[in-house]
């Protein structure tokens, strides 16, 4: 763990941002704010340290202060290595082939070694090799084909949680189909019959396989897109709590993926809560308007800066990029973010690039 | 344990549920539905196990290819033995006497031995001999009377959770009233003031004694019966995940109970959380329209298809029983589901006879 | 621990609710219903404990009757030391000092003996020495300033949680500001941005840091006071988890502090979660209208008697105090509420003074 916030890390990691495309938004711009932000000054000098009434018990003042320093500095390595680089990027967006007009996804299910953060490798469940398994983005009334081979040493199924399907599409071993064997596939097909963001995953022994990895986002636009807001980043965050830690779409603070907007941009975030816990996830600087729960419309869109998301849950918020910097943002119950080495797991930032 | 599966037992469990009044609807239709799920061909049908690629490292395949199958073999049995046979059956209706224009109920608290799932008996606090105890319905604004004897070894106490009674109903010892001590009894009486899915259960080293069992549904009809949606199956599902493990109704799956509902059909669920955790129910196939909590409606009804039940809260539901098939209903926090030996504790299905 | 439930204790209590200009209404009333309250006879007259068909074991009964009692016992102590005195009140209305059209506030950061009930102190870390901190309450459009001095063992910072302030303002060490080290000062100014229910606490190392203590209320008033509902009781009430215990406003029952209000009143109270678990607050003999979450007005109220508060969140609720008595008023994961020694941690009184 000694590499994790080493400096050689941060300058290799700038290299690795600027030459991804994963980000719509060139990212070199967010890692200088970063970096301007942990050397900013704020709007007050602090006093300097031997004030009086401190300078009187000098030598344990100055002990306590060693410690405070170093916990201080394992804090800020952590802060300037974020966004760490690490192998491996889930949650990319996955072409489907036309194959008379059905479009057609293939989902392999293989167990690779996944970087959950620089120097934490881990074994995990995927589909295609990503954590989270690609993104399927599909529209309201698609043919959709899902062919699903599974080359793990467990049967599996895949349930696409919160489509309305025919019941033998479903995805539920023995309710209604037969698992995946190892070595075999499986082929669904349906048309997809509702909108909203939702989500794919393992329907059996599915408290070990989901905390594997074998989940995804699928994302279904709808057909009448004219109450949809318009947005200029639509991004899923999917969480997770399981064998791999506390993970942002697959990756541990500070290998989390910054959020990017310029000033004045709309974003939609998508949360999905894959885990076994409660995330009520804490955005700072600005408010987050709640517009749709598990891909459908509220009734009433309401204003929140802290959303609790339960497992098995989807909620569609948009946020106005109104206020300039580097924001964090994270999951509210704190040792899922933090401790004396420095922020951890489900901690991001939201870069608005003023 | 090794019963629990049993093709036996399935089989009995079929002229148990022919020979049953308790669900309105006939269950062996259920049950064949199921049969016929377990046994059908889903929409393509899987490749071959010697596929090229792994007919190539055939020793070890066929051992994970064993272990699997075992694997599987534990999730089917469950699946199969759905809905399983135990003996006693909680949450059923209470028929009052009247007296002179009061409803009177007479509530016995004793213990007895429960049988959770088939092979799984513990002792449970229970009201006349039920768990949950029985399902008390009134109307808003009946003249109430319930008579409550403790024949259990601890004082208790009954609180009527959600209902606005005068002080001294409250059900809260030392508070509102003295504990009522074992072998004695203790009648409360009110006029009903407000309408709701509410719940009777013990305010009396309460993480106890709900956790033993002392707890049951309080249903209020509105008086104006006007906006109150019609429905044709209204189905109260209290979550527990007590000393008794994580129940539905006091039972574990696969002795838990289905929904049955015929195609077209409307369902009420009055989900009730008388656990210390949270529990979000998803419902397979289908959305739920939420239109009340605490008993109280929503001002603006909204959908979703996982709904997260914190302690001590009540939520309404609508279901439009729109999609045909046998659908899995249970809690998204996945190890309160299933395990690698099967599904298990808050499982249940949701029966769509087309 | 033995000397918590004396009466000697709940006598001088009395005296010490008297004399505290802590409570808007005069408590003395609130402990005279809350005595008159454990002393009432109830509607019903218990039946004689030697009812025939206990007296037939009578050995075997008398022991679990001696072992009820002293249960029951214990229970009753708890009840009649509410509420209880200790050292210490939190949440105090801080005043600001005006300079030159600035409200500035000056936070003390400090490690304190803090009695969290009668005969357990622990150490806490606190602002001003209060536990939650001193509450801060401005108008939105106010100029503030708020001198924060460290005088604890760990460099900290101060976020505050909701208001959409400059980023430089926000307090997360390293990507807004460097950490205020042990012995230093840091000064926020701003403009207060937006209204509602908000809190202020650190930012660093704040898994241990708020657990310890260093938290407090951030209430804005807004410049437009025409939607704001007009109440008789304006209610602060902090839930935490933390290494204290369960607390209510830093205390644990029998130390909480009631609310009280006159009949017909009005009651607002502004739910806040600095802990790590959910805590679903539970009101007896009255509900709930909740009409903001984290500041932002619901657009449209909705009632309950059971609301779930996550970490982070806040929610303001209104109580129409219609209903004369004295109600238990608790978190209703009953474990956080109450043992088999009585009742504990978060559970406190809504006093509605007839």
């Amino acid at each position: 763990m000694s590499n994790l916030f080493s400096s050689e890390r941060s300058t290799s990691r700038r290299g690795f941002l600027r030459g991804s495309a994963a980000l719509a938004i060139a990212l070199p711009s967010a890692a200088e704010i970063l970096s301007s932000c942990t050397e900013s000054k704020a709007s007050k000098v602090p006093e300097e340290h031997s004030t009086p009434e401190h300078a009187a018990a000098a030598p344990a003042p100055l002990t306590a202060r060693a410690k405070a320093d170093a916990m201080d500095a394992m804090h800020e390595k952590g802060v300037k290595a974020f966004p760490a680089k690490t192998r491996g990027k889930g949650n990319q967006l996955l072409q489907s082939r036309l194959q008379g007009g059905v479009k057609v996804y293939d989902l392999t299910c293989t167990e690779v070694d996944w970087e959950v953060e620089p120097g934490r490798t881990v074994k995990a469940w995927t589909y295609n090799e990503q954590l989270p398994g690609p993104q399927l983005r599909v529209r309201e009334g698609d043919r959709v084909r899902v062919n699903v081979k599974n080359e793990l040493s467990q049967s599996t199924a895949v349930h696409f949680h919160g489509l309305e399907l025919p019941n033998n599409q479903d995805g539920v071993p023995f309710i209604t189909q037969p698992p995946i064997k190892p070595g075999e596939s499986f082929t669904y097909e349906f048309v997809v019959p509702n909108a909203g963001s939702h989500m794919y995953h393992s329907h059996h022994n599915a408290a070990f396989q989901c905390g594997m990895g074998l989940l995804g986002a699928f994302i279904v636009e709808p057909k009448d897109t004219r109450n949809e807001p318009k947005v200029d980043v639509d991004y899923v965050m999917i969480l997770n709590d399981s064998m791999h830690g506390y993970t942002l779409n697959g990756k541990s603070f500070p290998a989390t993926e910054p959020l990017v907007a310029k000033l004045g941009q709309t974003i939609r975030i998508r949360f999905m809560n894959e885990g076994m816990m409660i995330h009520p996830m804490h955005l700072h600087g600005m408010h987050m308007t709640v517009i749709a729960k598990d891909g459908w419309d509220q009734p009433a869109p309401w204003k929140c800066d802290t959303l609790n998301i339960a497992p098995g849950e989807r909620w569609d918020v948009i946020v106005k990029a109104t206020n300039p910097g580097t924001w964090a943002f994270h999951c509210h119950i704190l040792p899922h973010a933090e401790s004396e080495h420095g922020m951890l797991g489900m901690v991001t930032a939201l870069v608005v690039q003023g």
